[in-house]
């Protein structure tokens, strides 16, 4: 198929340079980086082998790429704003026969898939949930550390077929892929984001130390299963309790972490709080369900995001 | 009267002072001050007038000291355990006929005088909620800069007379004192405590900017309204919601202020999470009510504590 990659950063350049390395056509959106990457290409670090592409299709403008069969928006959540300028040039006009583009939003949160399907009604969606350890530390060059699996939810394909095809061409450019339900994926990894996003940023400090503190381990405990309780009141089945301690045990085995906020925090970058926090918090509480001591983190971050 | 000051630093050094200026009999303990004070006597700047004690009554220990009728206990609550040795002196034993003298606890919190009760069975408490500004600069020398009024909670005395000369006595030294309801009072003042002091503390800031900032000015309204709960839940009923928005207020229309706990972090000295947080959530908890901002704002402060 045909990929078009919106924001060739940590996330966009890894998938879509393994993507190309494949052998699929795929277009790069390029911001200040465009010119260096034009004439460079794009390295990529990776621990599962690194390699380096020296040409690739590179656009500063969507309006410029062809019509693709999949786009791949691996924005930044505080940057959709920009999908209102980003997208309609990838979408179909009403008098062409090529078909929708499936739109996979390979971004943090709960609330995007929705919030994008409202302005463009419609639109086939796909959630990409990335497992990956991944950094962009100079241009055109991809610091892959570790991990890189990745899942898609359907939110709104109606192409099953083409659906089928991202999942085998990923697999095929060695990119473990699997399908899962969307909402319980979404509700899952807020089980583990928002707790440990936020509190690493608001105590400034790393995951291993928030569950070595006795006080904070049980916050983070309570904080997760607030999410599951949020969940579980929306109708997501598949999560309970034991998930929870599941998340916990996990991150026991895992090296000392920051977070994707804790290092936007750190380099004095905005950080999602948004789609991390806000809009799942606004979500659950519009269903009867409050999350207090996760409103409590997202005040605290609104106050300490005025000082970044 | 005759009094008993255990702790002669800010608090107790300036109210032991007003006394004994008065022509009250105040008999003072001393830790580190001890040999200063001996021989210099004590400095009170302050901006009700500025005055010195060229000698007081001063002692390494309680055992030194002679029966009182009233023992002003103005320590942290963090050193309470020295009760367990500094209190018996000035206790009466079974075989005298001097009364048990009037205890005062002049301290931050929710649950310390049941918990000097159970440990002294019997004991006349009284607690003292005191409003001022007053710090201990160097050896022998208190700065109090405003307020200093002072009210008295009976909790446990049963000596009408000496309660009301009590307040006889500040009032005739120059000291503002009142009589409340014990457990309004100390719920009341609750209110105001637990936000503020453990907020500063967690975003490093102070009373004014939380105020100023929407996210965490809902929330420090939020955790009132929690106090406040459990408060009602507990059975104090002259309490209630107004009472927020009151104490918002009157700290909107305050200077930019730093409560004790954010002194104590700031000057990397213990600070009173025990008193100020975990006791009165576990009294709320086990009669059935939560306060889940305020839990989590106990655990980030055990955490910070914890880099002291």
């Amino acid at each position: 198929m045909k990929y078009a990659i919106i924001g060739t950063g940590a996330i966009g350049g890894y998938y879509g340079a393994r993507l190309a390395q494949s052998g699929q056509e795929v277009h790069f959106l390029l911001h200040s980086d465009y010119d260096y990457v034009k004439e460079h290409g794009l390295q990529v670090d990776s621990c599962d082998g690194s390699f380096h592409l020296d040409h690739i299709n590179a656009y500063r403008t969507t309006s410029d790429m062809p019509a693709v069969d999949v786009v791949l928006v691996c924005l930044k959540t505080i940057n959709n704003h920009l999908l209102d300028t980003l997208l309609p040039p990838l979408l179909p006009s009403s008098n062409t026969s090529h078909p929708s583009p499936v739109v996979v939003l390979i971004q943090n949160g709960i609330g995007v898939e929705a919030d994008v399907e409202s302005r463009f009604p419609g639109i086939q969606l796909v959630a990409g949930l990335a497992f990956i350890c991944s950094g962009k530390t100079e241009p055109g060059r991809v610091n892959h550390q570790c991990y890189g699996h990745i899942n898609f939810g359907n939110y709104s394909c109606r192409d099953e077929v083409r659906m089928q095809a991202l999942l085998d061409e990923f697999n095929a450019a060695g990119i473990k892929a699997g399908q899962v339900e969307y909402e319980e994926a979404r509700w899952k990894k807020a089980v583990w984001n928002m707790p440990f996003n936020g509190m690493t940023v608001a105590l400034n400090t790393q995951t291993d130390l928030l569950l070595k503190n006795p006080d904070t381990r049980q916050l983070i405990y309570d904080q997760m299963m607030e999410v599951i309780g949020a969940a579980r009141h929306l109708g997501v089945t598949g999560i309970d309790a034991s998930f929870a301690d599941l998340m916990i045990q996990m991150t026991d085995e895992m090296t000392p972490y920051s977070p994707s906020m804790k290092l936007d925090f750190d380099f004095h970058r905005p950080m999602e709080i948004h789609y991390l926090y806000t809009r799942p918090i606004e979500i659950a509480r519009r269903a009867g369900f409050r999350m207090p001591k996760l409103e409590m983190l997202e005040a605290e971050l609104k106050f300490l995001s005025k000082n970044l």
